[in-house]
């Protein structure tokens, strides 16, 4: 029997994930039941997106995830069921939910929900929480197997399946650059969207230092270098540095400080970074 | 085998909810153990019984709850094992948890803890954490079936299970009236008592107006019309709302805002809300 | 199959305890995992140290631990697997994250991971998320079966175990005293490091007065008066009490209010605490 894993913006303070938890137990009191987060800030749907790219390619294939960051729910926004490119499966409503999913790591096969089949009996009177009544039931009922990925409902084309924009990496002779797309929280890092692998093609060597740019519209809000490092151990306490996170993609930090904070840097496709090569310095 | 359901006051962030998993996996290694929530209020016995109601009847019967909300541990306060009408059990200290449960779900038996017997071996020197010396340990005995609902202890009179002052609500010709039950933390927005099935009695269909009176004590805070809505997609961002949440009872929110932020509402049986169809503006 | 049971500094919000998760799910599909917590402030070994003394020894024998709070990660820390006189194992940075464990519980045996062995397969390029790469993956192999203790690496000596600096308890004919050791989060209550046995030898029997001083070096914070109660309920709402805490250490608590506010009291070896038979008062 395959996992069932929950991801919403309901927060663990209110009855809300318990009752989530309760309808797949009750679907299959033997289905195994996990997190991904529930601390997705409210109708942050980019954050939902990136925080599935983080965590679904490390569970086993067949693992069935529901993620339920939901502006729309009641409109005519659609439910949609993907199996990912490594075989996960993941429903939830198709509001860019999976941008990140479908750019980096493929959608094989993506079907819209069937509400009529998948609902939790008798819950049709209440038109707040799909999360409980719709999105819950049919992952429980998917990941134990009561129902195969074709029993979601009918195929539609993976195209059509919503993403919200994004700005690509580019890579020039001598600097690659690209945006700041997520925070990581607790520890004040910068996470970036581009990739060790373009930045490799620039030539730095761990131990070598390079000239970080970050802009914010057209103002420069930082303009350093830093040393290129394999981690945060290889600088010193509340020294910068820049390495390859654990999406591999580059990210900078500050030693057991907070980067963000230090320079109130924030996140998303307004906010660009370069990087490149430290400039020798020449005394004369 | 039952799944047993944990909720406290006792937050995440130490060691004390761990504790009580490990007496559960103790009593029975093959037990399933999950979390209502552990981020009720210090001391708040009234949210502890809101967020049990929100969540109890979506679990299989015979699911365990218990829950940990115990300002008088160490008193004589009874420590109770409850079997609901809809077949779970829920083991309490008895001071107030199950005032939802017992008016809405209802209560078909309950018994007093006997201690003597229902105690983690060699626990008897510590007087301060009986959720996990007995009610983790009770609670995963029962759900494992190592004991039966008698081998908890004897019957008591369902109608001596303690409940916290509330007040009904009221439906007159032209009006429904109840009290501002709890707050749903993450999105703002306001649950009442007020049933569905009372408030359509009104005759107002989805797509009217109807007028919103909200009194704390004797001075209104809040009187204006707003649209009843299936759910949030009905009306526009930042626009109030009149909704059946998903406990069938009447809610107020302001799509993708807070209603309780906007108009500082609180919660409890001081704050009192009135709905009615609202009045035919006639311009003369 | 033993219980895998993880702790870090990671937070719930974003995908990091996710993906552990998902590594520990993907070496064996039926494994059951836990949190003990992941809300340890970021790189407080000291606190880290204390949620396993907390937690570990009420988890049956053969559970096991993971425990990453690790500022030093990619630096020449060891990574380190212990067997507890109780039986449990804990797998974690040797950082001082098995200070308390070490001198309240016992290490029977410990081992140094073999990271050429025990890590997981692809994740050679990321360096920053060994608590993915490393911890998570061996924890789950070893409670799966997958590997024994003995091929997690080679033994080294207990005594090498590295250790926190603390202050030893000191028992006096008229007074014990000891360190503040950490706070209850949720209730303001100050847990100290002077056990119950060494308090009792005061004679001081319940119902009966103490005196508490707190030093902050050399400065004076607290000396009074309070009860030794069995529970918060024992005295009013809004008094002090000194008690038995559940790790049966001595602890110092408002009932229903925060001491650690109330008076400005913090943790760690700087701040003393010294109990004593309450003085009789004279009236001349």
């Amino acid at each position: 029997m395959n996992a069932l894993v929950l991801q919403s913006d309901f927060g663990y303070a209110d009855g809300a994930v318990s009752a989530m938890y309760g309808v797949a137990e009750t679907v299959c009191n033997e289905l195994r039941v996990f997190d991904l987060t529930h601390d997705i800030p409210q109708y942050d749907i980019w954050e939902a997106s990136y925080r599935l790219i983080q965590a679904v390619s490390y569970w086993p294939e067949g693992t069935v995830f529901v993620s339920v960051v939901d502006p729309g729910v009641g409109s005519t926004r659609r439910s949609i069921a993907v199996k990912t490119a490594s075989g996960q499966y993941i429903i939830t409503p198709d509001n860019g939910t999976l941008t990140h999913i479908k750019r980096m790591l493929g959608i094989s096969e993506a079907r819209i929900i069937d509400e009529a089949v998948n609902r939790l009996p008798n819950s049709g009177e209440s038109y707040t929480f799909h999360g409980r009544d719709i999105y819950a039931y049919t992952g429980a009922r998917l990941a134990s197997g009561i129902i195969s990925f074709e029993q979601v409902g009918p195929v539609v084309e993976v195209s059509s399946v919503i993403e919200l924009p994004v700005v690509e990496p580019e890579l020039t002779k001598d600097s690659v650059s690209g945006t700041i797309d997520v925070l990581d929280v607790r520890f004040g890092s910068l996470w970036t969207n581009i990739p060790r692998n373009d930045f490799l093609k620039l030539g730095i060597q761990h131990g070598e230092m390079a000239e970080v740019t970050i802009t914010y519209h057209t103002r420069i809000l930082y303009k350093y270098v830093m040393v290129y490092a394999k981690s945060f151990a290889d600088v010193n306490v509340g020294e910068p540095l820049l390495y390859a996170n654990s999406l591999d993609c580059m990210a900078i930090a500050i030693n057991q400080g907070s980067f963000s904070k230090a320079y109130s840097i924030g996140t998303g496709i307004s906010w660009r970074i370069s990087l490149r090569k430290a400039p020798r310095l020449v005394y004369e």
